[in-house]
């Protein structure tokens, strides 16, 4: 794919890692993937991998270590409160073999929201930052997260996360962007799959994606989606796929 | 954990491995995991882990490997349709090193629902399944899933995949069910840490996890989740924390 292409430009990577026993019980529904998901891709860095794992710490440093030797960014949701199920901070520090205490600068960013005499130890439990660190900042909750090396910490409350990762965005290394196309088919999957699958090999420096909708009422329908860093193979590799559509709709019309 | 408790049961665990360049992109919200996350809670299965990889060969390889020899089941989903871009039936046959052909079995299922006239080559795709394997019928559309070993391959369209669960949960192998309580703590995660922290070393066979939400007029506010397979144990740690959180409303109203 684009990787190879000679003159596609940088390609940065990625990896999302979820923290958290809420979500592998399913009490809380997950809505950081997809949102980070969305704005890595606007700003230029591919997302390869997700996990999610427990608050465990052989678990957290595992996939941490395994996904930052693997992508050039890591983003963590979770796990970095003030509670005993808080041990992402203290995971990560290990992961990396370097220490963890707590930190001057997030302690500062606590005690503007924070009046110092409800700063108790739980609660400077959430400055404790592994030394080598940069705190990412955020602007709802004040409470900070951190990048240290290709790992970027930050809060599982969706609001926050966000916040952060606004906060961050700036100083990630990203890439060329990937442009998308999405193409209603008007078709079943089945009926389109052989042609799109002779477009895909013509192009194949534009990844094309056929996702399927079911209706119980309407039936299958299909959405096509069309990506790629070069524009221009981007728009000759749609114009294809219509003009195949519309072949495809007259001679299925006359069947 | 219960998984060290005298008679706590035998533990079942799972992971959940989701294929599809549409996830990882952000242009598709991942609805599976949660709602695969609490079916498996609800008939006992402990789900440890998630993973979402591309349309690629060798990561959902690497990965069902990585998976299957680690949990007790695991299930993807995603990738099972007609298109080029749906190759997961042929990756899991490579993960587990057997033949795949056209199955007659599925042939029967598809020709239930498509027209013999209309069940061309990219259709018979949906009926390639590796050798050995089971299928997983679906009310839906009819096409199937399949499980070879511990691996469940499901549709990634929510209405069929929650078809195939369905058709699926009867044949599994489960385990002692995790029972769980919630408790509305109307207090912040800072101020409760400390003896919910006292609490969760008395109970160690009790999960205590502590969750904030922030509403940003109103603050944070907090809700513990105490999960146990053993009923007796979760009552006794719920009324720990109740009358933790009574006795620390007292005092804070005091200060």
């Amino acid at each position: 794919m684009a990787e190879t292409s000679e003159g596609a430009g940088k390609i940065v990577t990625a990896a999302i890692l979820v923290i958290g026993d809420e979500i592998l019980s399913g009490r809380t529904k997950d809505k950081n993937i997809g949102y980070i998901a969305e704005y890595l891709t606007n700003i230029g860095i591919d997302l390869r991998e997700v996990r999610v794992v427990a608050d465990v710490e052989h678990d957290i440093v595992t996939a941490i270590n395994a996904l930052r030797a693997r992508y050039d960014h890591v983003f963590t949701t979770g796990g970095i409160g003030p509670t005993h199920d808080d041990i992402t901070a203290d995971s990560v520090a290990k992961a990396f073999a370097v220490p963890i205490d707590v930190d001057p600068r997030a302690v500062a960013l606590l005690l503007e929201r924070i009046p110092k005499d409800q700063l108790n130890e739980a609660r400077l439990r959430m400055a404790r930052i592994p030394e080598g660190a940069t705190l990412i900042e955020n602007s709802v909750s004040k409470a900070p997260g951190f990048s240290i090396g290709n790992v970027h910490v930050m809060a599982g409350v969706p609001s926050i996360m966000q916040a952060m990762l606004d906060a961050l965005a700036p100083r990630l290394e990203t890439g060329r962007k990937v442009h998308s196309r999405s193409v209603a088919a008007g078709l079943k999957e089945g009926d389109i799959a052989a042609p799109l699958g002779a477009i895909q090999a013509e192009y194949p420096d534009v990844a094309i994606g056929s996702y399927p909708t079911f209706d119980p009422v309407t039936g299958f329908t299909t959405t096509l989606v069309l990506r790629s860093r070069d524009e221009a193979r981007l728009a000759a590799a749609e114009a294809a796929v219509s003009a195949m559509l519309a072949a495809l709709k007259i001679r299925l019309a006359s069947d």
